[in-house]
């Protein structure tokens, strides 16, 4: 199964604001029949969910499929047309970037849409238009491909968006308490608790996880290069208070409020298929149900599901929308 | 222990709105010396949590003392100081009434304030003025103490909030997503679970409570006589979408929000004891720093403590504000 | 509703090793029609579960009836015949006796065979033979309705068990990390956590109960004059590993181990009837299943039910076994 | 970072019972100047846990160093000494071996006592010799570091055990009843849930785990050629009851009971480091307190830590136990 290991020379990440590396490993799987022909083919922009992506979806286990190994399966049996599929490093070191451009942590959408694809287009033998370019992810890679399916239409004609990340009043806030529970432990110092960030060697707490990530999506949705840590956080350290100010700026990136604005780039898609857990642990099937009633009323054309699960383990879902994406390329 | 069980009947709670009584039992905790003597006492109106009050707090366990009894044990070692306490019942059929007025519950509030002191100081021997007169409460009697102190100022001259319902924000839209799920079993419908409420004969399932609760506090907070529940429902059934002015009206009730404009009120009180545990399952400690700086910023007097504990099990607290209660009568 | 509450002096209680009261409070129902005539009736003692019994059982609260609210209701509906309802009190400081005799707790069996059947006999018009006797019961006191069942044949001829403990290597013996993780907190003392039980002042902390029930239990089946605490522990309080010796004497009040003697006596019930929630919280389910195979193979006429359910909140189940007693009955 | 991935081709797994693969990709770590000199080094095994090893163990991930990039950042800081880390694969398609040979899954212990260390012993520069080769592991493989310690004390000098399974009756026995729950869902039956097991497009039930754990464990320590599956389980698959016939095989290989018969193996360790999470979620430090106190017993020296974590997320330890392994090398 060939997949190959770029590694890529970002411009628009030098320098980012926390010194993450520029040169970025992105895999590339390539068709069966790649090496053998002068074929060109869709391709597939893969967006991991939060701290995930890049070389980290190339870790083999015993009972599920890398991606690579997703796809390769579905192409040889036939199920789906031969495609590339792209995996590109938007990681930060709080986790990740959502996939978008922020003052804090660098400018992640540019280099995906305007660095990657051209790298990808240039040396590889794609189906080089935006019919035939696909964005997909799962949670944060799920925001990821709906959002940037909102804003640039001229490069993507599809969108698979796995239980992303949606109606922040519910899928972040509620996190916010564990998040306060954590920042205890550090004197209700964020700045505290990322001295050293991540901690190799040290135990991670109960809320660890709540915190990290509500960090992290600050860091991208209300950057503040005048802040302590870059950024500023929605909620008080130690009442949990929401910081309306700053929680405003957050809901401009919802996409449940971008989407009435963007309707147009959502309508001239070829394919927008969505889904969700049906008990997602984060809740994102609210939001997935209040976006679809949105793309509804704003006709949207988009296939919505819900299946018997929850956020973790749903692979699987891949076989499906992977499906719909082969139908649908042109 | 003299404990005497009144039957009070309302004419305020008659018809009212759910068809609850409006004849109502109220226990009233006697002191020791109360039979031989002429002595009068301070009166202290004890508002349980939800689903609580009157009768219901008079069932003795084997591990936990009854309000009465832990009253009667703290004047007889001489700790706390003689007094009377009446245990008013202003629960609904839904749980309660928050012991405010509601056009979907019933004038519970004005039960309490006008009809129940009346009846206690015309039939018992009180100090039957503000200064003697205490509201406490917990968990949902916390609210209704420090509500009923800020709009009756007349009446209460102390006041004491135990773990009470505040920040709305977090302690009642935390609950939104399990009310939601609790819902999809009968088909999206509050009407179709609340037909035959309270299903004695049936399994109460997973988020049970969580639903109960939300229903219960929108016929206290956003009740709406031309709906067909009587009142609105702050969030859509299945998207679990805020629906902002049903939560604006709720949010009206909401202590933080409520304080500023009852700041005389709360300075004029003799004593304001507000507690909470430092690890309250309903988040209900946030609310209260948020309330505490609320009050400081304002000038207004207070006692505010956190301790090691959960919302449950934590009638111990009561040894300690009953303490500070009787330091501070006159 | 005619509820009377005896005050019983127990001769067999006298001078008990944990110092706990020989004056019990026993609550009986009394059927609507009772004080009108000369008829005699049926009788149930209703065993209630663990730390609960005799006036706890009266508690009121809002959404549930009270056990002689239930039974009243019942009867006055004509779906079960009129009986006489005895709620017998054999708690201990620790919780409850099981219901059986110990050296560590007191000789509870006696106290309810001897004492109380003869008391209520006495002094109410019943039927006073076992064919129109039952022992009926829930978790604690599902046990002990089978074991007094399989010991008392001469005094039971009916007998119900609603999700009792079975099948201890299950339901105790998964207790025990967590009850030596209570333990932890106090130097791995039992004697420690037990100075001044239950410790009204205080927190319970996470694995409280687990302890409780696993000391209480330890009273109940492994007492022992001379160990300090007058029982010995089934596990070393800081490995969890299990001390073989103390856990032979455990099982050997298993009513897994005990029904094989026992079933000539189980034979002769007029009614056997058993239950439990399919998802009971404490595993109940599985020694139910075990003890009804037993059954099965003995030829012990039987019903065994499971329902949609956990440990808690199931008291409409006792009119599901009320409505069979009532048909059993001659 | 040199890690050379080796394909070796088992005899003894050849035509094993479940068709697992009999040629496995083993990954090997050389320290920084293997290439360049002519040295010898000490090497380690390292037996991953459940369901882990090999190349499974070199998934990169954002927040967490690989096993091989942990040992080259303490190498390379003169932290630890140079050493050769070989991580052989022991995975079975039910998760593992635990380092066993089973009639029911194939002869792992002597594909890794008798093919691998000649295979990697005849390739490196090893220093081939018991006094410098370590096997170490963490759960299910410090499980089968300590067994092969104690059964090939010619092969091993030096052991580390991190929260390896033991004492049987708590890890393994506490989810009996997880494990019935799901099987409900397979009609009772494990050989339905097995069919097309991992089932990669199925959802995973909330048992899940527990259930393919237990089932992996009968297969390495319950095997019977005749039955169906290939293997025993030792419990009733409707009842949860324990079939001791079986349970007994299963303890038989308990390193709790092992270690009275094999204590000189253990004495004649260089190094045998062991340790556990104060909160192990598999109740792990039971096990290994019990074991710990057996070694004193014994007179077996050892050194036994408790950290303040649960069963994942510990790398760090290796750390700790690296440390010890460099030191304690002659």
């Amino acid at each position: 199964m060939p997949v190959v290991i770029e590694t890529i020379t970002s411009q628009v990440l030098k320098g980012n604001p926390l010194g993450d590396p520029h040169e970025r490993r992105v895999p590339i799987y390539l068709p069966p029949d790649y090496e053998r022909g002068e074929r060109r083919y869709p391709v597939v922009y893969f967006l991991a969910g939060f701290s995930n992506g890049g070389v980290y979806l190339l870790g083999e286990s015993l009972w599920a499929e890398t991606l690579p190994q997703r796809v390769d399966r579905l192409v040889r049996s036939g199920v789906v047309r031969p495609l590339i599929v792209v995996m590109p490093d938007c990681t930060t070191r709080f986790g990740g970037s959502q996939y978008i451009n922020s003052a804090a942590t660098g400018r992640y959408a540019d280099h995906l849409v305007d660095e990657l694809i051209a790298y990808v287009d240039g040396r590889y033998r794609t189906l080089a238009d935006r019919e035939h370019r696909v964005v997909m992810g799962r949670s944060s890679g799920g925001y990821g491909a709906s959002v940037l399916a909102m804003r640039h239409p001229d490069r993507f004609g599809l969108a698979v968006d796995h239980a992303g990340d949606k109606y922040f009043e519910l899928c972040y806030r509620a996190d916010i308490p564990a998040a306060v529970a954590a920042l205890a432990a550090y004197d209700r110092s964020a700045a505290r608790f990322l001295e050293g960030f991540p901690h190799p060697a040290a135990e991670r707490g109960r809320h660890w996880f709540a915190l990290v990530n509500l960090l992290a999506m600050a860091s991208c949705y209300s950057p503040n290069p005048s802040a302590a840590l870059g950024f500023d956080l929605p909620f008080d350290e130690y009442t949990a208070e929401l910081r309306s100010d700053v929680w405003a700026r957050w809901l401009a990136h919802d996409p449940v409020e971008l989407v009435g604005a963007h309707a147009d780039a959502l309508r001239a898609l070829r394919l927008y298929y969505l889904d969700c857990g049906r008990w997602d642990e984060h809740h994102l099937q609210y939001g997935a149900r209040i976006y679809a009633r949105r793309l509804q009323a704003l006709g949207v054309a988009h296939t919505y599901e819900e299946f018997d699960g929850g956020h973790l383990h749903a692979g699987h879902r891949f076989d499906v929308s992977l499906r719909a994406v082969s139908a649908a390329l042109p």
